[in-house]
This record gives C-alpha cells, structure tokens and sequence, in this order.
C-alpha cells in the first residue's frame, strides 16, 4: 500500500482519494500548510477577467521570460533592487536549482528538514552530511554544530522557520552563519517559504543586509501565504552575480503567465494580509490551546501556521503516524505522517491551522481516535 | 541594444515593447509558432468554471504531483499505456531533464535547430558534436550523416518536424536512426512539438513502435497546437524505464493545477482540431503564395505552420534579418530572426502562419519594407 506521501509531500489529495475511497476534493487537508483564507479575492478576479480578454492573452501568448512586473513589485514590496531577484516555478524549483548550480561536493542538512534539501543531493548522488536538532533544545541548533556543519560542506540548506518543526534561528545567529559561510565559501540557501506566517517575519530575515552576504541565498514562496500552489510561485533573493547563475540554469518560461500576474495583483492585497494576519494570531492560539488539551500528544508550537505532534507512548506500546494519519484519513481529514522525515521517527505528525470549523473538526476526530485508543486498551 | 531574442526565443513581446515603444500586447507575433484559433474555447470555459469554485481549489490545492487524470487522457488519445507518458512544464523541462537525467559525455546536434537543445548542453560545460543540413537538401540530413552523429554522441537531439527548417524526416530513416542510438547506447531525442500541425503527423511519428526503442525519448508540446504557452505544458513518451528516471529528476508539482485541467479539456474538443486543421491548409497556401511572390525572398516552405525565409542577396550588398526585424517590429509586428541559429546566417528569418487578416498585414508590410530597399537603392 502506497504511503499518502508516496511522491514525498503533505497536500496529495489524488493517493488520499485512491486511499480512502473518498473524492479528492471532499478532504479537509491538514497535511499542507496553506493559508485557509486564500486565494485572495483581488488575485482570483484578476485571473476572471484576465480569461475574459479577446484572445486570452495570458493563455495564448508566452509569459514574460524574465518576469519583469512581478520582479519589479517584489522590488518594490521588499525594498531590494530588482537584480538581487528571479522567480521561479514554486520554491521546489530553486531548491533544485541551487545544487543543479553551485555543484556542491558536500551538501549540509540540519535535520529534520524538508525532504526536498536531501532530494536535490540525492539526485544528483552528492554525499550529505547532516546534523541534527532535538526536542529537548525546543528543535534548535547550537551554534557550534551550525557552524560546524557550514564548514564541513560546500551548499547548506536551512529551513528558517523550519519545516516541520515551525522553529526560527535567531537573526544574530543566522548573520553569523552567512559570514561564516562567505569565509569558507560554502552557499547558505536560507528557505524562507513560511516566513510571511510569522509576526513580523521580515525582521527575522537576512533580507536586509543581503547585499553582505555573498554566499546567501534566500528562497520565497508565494503560494502559502496567498494559497496558489496550484498555480506555482516563489523566488529567490541573492547577489546579482547568483542571481545570473540561478537564471542561466533556469528553464525558458519556467513560471507560467498566471503565476506572474498572480503575483503581481497578490502583492498589492494589503486587505488580504491583514485579515490573515487576525485569522492566524486568533486560530493558532485556538488550535494549540485545544491540541495542549488532548491525551496523548505533545505539541511543539513554532512560529508558523502548523504545529508539530508527537503521539505518546502508551501502556502498551506506541502509536503510529501512520496508524494516525489512515484513522484520520478514513474520517475526509488529511495530516501529515512525518516518520519519512529524517531525523523524526514513526510518533510525529504535523498538522496546518486552518479556520475555525475546521480546526475543531481536526481537535474532534483527533479526540475521538486518541480517546478510543484508551477505551480498546482498557 | 538587446536583441528581440536576448532571453533566446521569439514571441518575448515585453522585450519588443521596450524597444518599439510599443505596448506588448499590441503586437501581431509572427516569431513564435502558436496556433492563432486557440486557445480552444472549452479550455478557455473550464478555467473560468474552475475559478468560479468555492475555494478556487485549482489555485488553492497543490496540483496532483502524478498528473494522473492528464497521463490518463493522453493514454488513452495517444493509445500508449500511461507509464510511458510524463507531464512537464512545457516541452522546454524535457529538453533540459533528458541532459539531466542521462548525463552524456557529448551532445549531438544536427544544425540548425532549436537553441535549448544547444543550451541543455552548454549550461552543463558537455561538449556538442554537430553536424549540419542546407538548403541544396531541402534541409535534410543524409543517412550517413545522422547515424554518425548518434555513434559520435551520447544524446542525440532531433527536431521532428525541425525548428527553425520545418522539415521531417522520412519516418524509415528515423527507425533506422532509433534502431542504431539502441545499438551504440545513445539516447535519441525526437523533439515532436510541432507535430500536431503536421497532416497525419502520428504517420510520421515513433510513437507506435516506441516500446521496441529503448533509448528513444519523444518529446511533445500542448502549448503550440492549443495555444497555451501562458500555462506551460509538455509531455515525454518514452519507455517506462526512462520514464521513471526523468521523474526521479523531476522537481515535484512541476506543472502547475491550470494547466493540468486545460491539458484535458483540450484533448477532447476535436471540434477545436478540425477548425485548426482546416485554417492551416487555407492559410498556409496563402501565405506561401504570397510569400513567394515577394522579391528579395526565397522562401522554404516545410511542413509546418512556420516558413523559414532568406533575404535574397542585393546589388550593392545584403539586407539582414535584424534590419528586417527592426522595420517590421516598428510597425507593431515581430518576426523571428533567425541569424542566432548555428548554421544559418543573418539573411535569414521565420514567420509563423495566422489568420488571413494577419498574414495579410504581414506580406503587406514584408512588400513596404522590402519595397522600399529597391527604391532606396536605385
């Protein structure tokens, strides 16, 4: 039986759908952690009427090679100059890109991390060398084995805040990091694709002082945030000379017409972050409240929009993620097993803040299948 | 200056805008191949159904990382079983993942022909062993020719039809040449993106007999045909062995949710598929004739919806492609020079076939300009 991560990701409601008998569609999915208020009313209008002009031209002609208006509002929005950024087909593509370009001997992961990092070494067969965080220190390095891991490897991918544990490196640390990383000539791809959840998030980035950083790379998303993973979005900030690198490895057309005017219009939704802003503040303290409240779990609460799980020992031996997610699958809800993280073993799970209904749907069934857990082994 | 093809290809309007003081979308583009009926309107319905939805899952959702309902709708059009099929994001990814995946020590080029062959190998510092066709053939290469290139290289890439030549290849020798890249090992690319605007071009195609050609990998592209370049869509048939690898090197939800859908509403309107069949008869002998009919103008009709022309020497020297481009891009109409092609040289350009009305403008302006030189001349 195929795993629901059995292409390496949370959010595949096409396997659930094979699964579980029910239609793709029908499931609450907890298992990506997409902004439940989106796709932003002013991004979806915009692609209504945009389908609407004579010859729909966002279909029918090539898209922008070099993204130039989404470029430039990125500029605008994030205060850095145009050159310091490209764009992409989803954060996935830069991730890629990074080891396709800078052809590390050594790839350095801090784990648990998002599976992709290893899958872009892995592909290519490029020795990983790993270090690995714990829940005992609240999931963060310690200085020394970040520092140690920059020099024991040529291409570091950091995960900031990182997924799944949802925890943030302290700036001071990070900006130690990337001169560390400029000294031994190792690349610091910093994925900042949660970042946007976090309370003011770009005060926690090396976005600021990115011109410094010679070795730093920066990778966005915009498909969480403004929830089109559907339509494929994100970005990376870095010295203009990576930039041109990155750019050159990139296909032609990698990021299709709607993506970029999507973007546009997304970044201009003032409306739409805040509102996201009141929803996430009101619902992660909801979700985590509820979920502290439940047997059986400990929760690990992050900075961003999902929560870390992992499921108690039991009398009588333990209970599995996968066991988990298939009792919860059978009710139309998606979580993510996260036994196929590195690092995590077959006790964690992670779950999105969604909104309000279905988060205490989330709580119910996880009470009821936890609950029931006890009543059996009694 | 910026060439119209500093990102490569033609059909980059926002280029052409900066230069011509033009907006973009005021252009008539006869220097990208894109079929003027589409996109096709059931296409065109279904994604504005789709972003009616509650929720807008085709943006909100990640797309299904498998494209099953797609490979499946191939599958069953193109009567291969779908483990031989893979959906990318456009037909440029497959070019770019074929050099990825089977990593060959030389890359073979029989030139002219599309410039991310060229670039799938250089971005990669492979060596290009090449071999060139002319005019004096039809733009045919000689057996001899091409058999040696696929013993001289590892990964051999074909246009089929060819890009900028529109010329085919009798589908005899091109048994033979898959026959021989089995034998020597070497991976043969059939690039099929023009394909469809080919009368009966599944006759001319290896796709019924792809199972008995191991290192054959055919490349198809459904943004030209229905006229959907803004979404990105391609797909590769290959034997499911190499199939799998592309995937393994594929990054995940690379084709994005719209694109998905629009790919499936496409192949079911044959509707769309006889009204373009019908156009390009019509149009195309019509802009042959009046083609020909230019002075200055030798035109090499091939067997697609483009023609490849060369700008006849004159008395006292020689008018370029890039002069022509800058007198027709003036007047809001943008054709391919095609002196960035290894193997032609700056008298020579492309124009793609469109409706009657736009042909029209285009032969007129051709006449203008052209016209012009002799009296300038005399």
């Amino acid at each position: 039986m195929n795993r629901l991560e059995q292409f390496g990701h949370g959010g595949d409601r096409w396997t659930a759908g094979e699964r579980f008998g029910i239609h793709p569609a029908d499931f609450v999915d907890f298992s990506a952690n997409i902004n439940p208020l989106g796709p932003p009313e002013s991004v979806v209008h915009l692609l209504q009427e945009a389908l609407k002009d004579s010859g729909v031209p966002l279909l029918s002609q090539y898209p922008d090679p070099d993204c130039r208006g989404l470029r430039q509002a990125l500029a605008e929005k994030l205060d850095v100059e145009p050159e310091y950024l490209a764009v992409g087909n989803g954060g996935a593509e830069w991730i890629d890109l990074a080891a396709a370009v800078f052809q590390p001997d050594r790839v350095g992961l801090m784990l648990p991390s998002f599976a992709e990092y290893a899958a872009a070494a892995e592909k290519r067969g490029l020795p990983i060398v790993t270090a690995t965080v714990n829940p005992q220190r609240g999931w963060q390095p310690d200085r020394r084995q970040l520092l140690q891991l920059i020099h024991r490897s040529d291409l570091v991918y950091l995960g900031h805040p990182n997924n799944p544990t949802g925890t943030l490196l302290p700036l001071a640390l990070l900006e130690e990091a990337a001169e560390e990383a400029a000294q031994a000539g190792t690349v610091l791809v910093v994925d900042e694709a949660f970042l946007d959840f976090v309370e003011h998030g770009e005060q926690h980035s090396l976005i600021r002082r990115i011109s410094v950083f010679p070795t730093t790379v920066l990778l966005r998303s915009m498909t969480k945030f403004y929830a089109l993973p559907g339509l494929r979005l994100g970005f990376a900030v870095s010295h203009p000379d990576n930039i041109r690198r990155l750019r050159q490895y990139q296909i032609p057309w990698s990021v299709n017409g709607l993506a970029q005017a999507a973007g546009v219009a997304a970044l201009k939704d003032r409306d739409f972050e805040k509102r996201t802003r009141t929803w996430l503040t009101e619902e992660r303290s909801f979700l985590l409240r509820e979920l502290d409240q439940l047997d059986g779990v400990e929760v690990f609460p992050g900075e961003v929009n999902y929560f870390l799980l992992k499921l108690a020992d039991q009398p009588r031996g333990r209970f599995t993620a996968q066991w988990l997610q298939e009792r919860m699958g059978r009710q139309g809800i998606m979580i993510r097993d996260c036994s196929t993280y590195s690092g995590l073993d077959e006790r964690y799970v992670r779950v999105a803040v969604r909104s309000r209904e279905e988060n205490r749907r989330l709580v119910e069934a996880l009470r009821r299948v936890l609950g029931r857990v006890g009543v059996d082994q009694r």
